[in-house]
């Protein structure tokens, strides 16, 4: 489970990947067993989540992290750079770095 | 606060806005204003989460709704709709439907 707040000094990644449809479901699982073979792993990795897209074409990845610092250290690990290399070669990557601004609940609560 | 999960049955929707970094301020404070008035108000919405990037040319709305259905209603309710126009005239949207995959937490829990 990930929990959005402001009120945690973290980092956020939000990170999309375009994809054919088809290489949609192969790109889910080679995201998900180089989140969970290595990216977990990793120090100051808080928690992710991964969704795709209802029609086909998106994958994204949500992720926390403690800091900038801590992300550019895992990205510069060797372990996992072959799953990100085979993603590429199926998806376009387009990553942001954020911060939460604000987060909204349902008004009434009903 | 936004709670993700892989286990609640809702629709997300990760819509991320382009914009030159002197008008982020402003697109902030509109999907502020707008989110609060109306859409936290409209039936289905659960929660989201603002998200402003870190060099300032984007900011991503992180959404959940009951179904798609709910989001689609609010989407046709004109009373937004002018706050919506005004963030297009200084940004570019690129929405996306999704379901959460799979959520990670760090290994070990340190």
């Amino acid at each position: 489970m990930t929990t959005i707040s402001k009120d945690t000094n973290l980092v956020t990644f939000i990170n999309v990947f375009t994809v054919d449809a088809a290489n949609q479901q192969q790109l889910v699982k080679l995201l998900t067993r180089v989140t969970d073979r290595f990216v977990r792993h990793a120090p100051g990795f808080i928690s992710s989540a991964l969704h795709r897209s209802v029609d086909g074409t998106k994958v994204t990845m949500y992720a926390q992290w403690r800091t900038i610092e801590d992300y550019e250290t895992m990205r510069k690990n060797p372990a996992p750079l072959p799953y990100l290399q085979e993603a590429l070669t199926i998806a376009k990557f387009e990553p942001g770095m954020y911060e939460v601004v604000e987060t909204f609940v349902r008004a009434g609560g009903t």
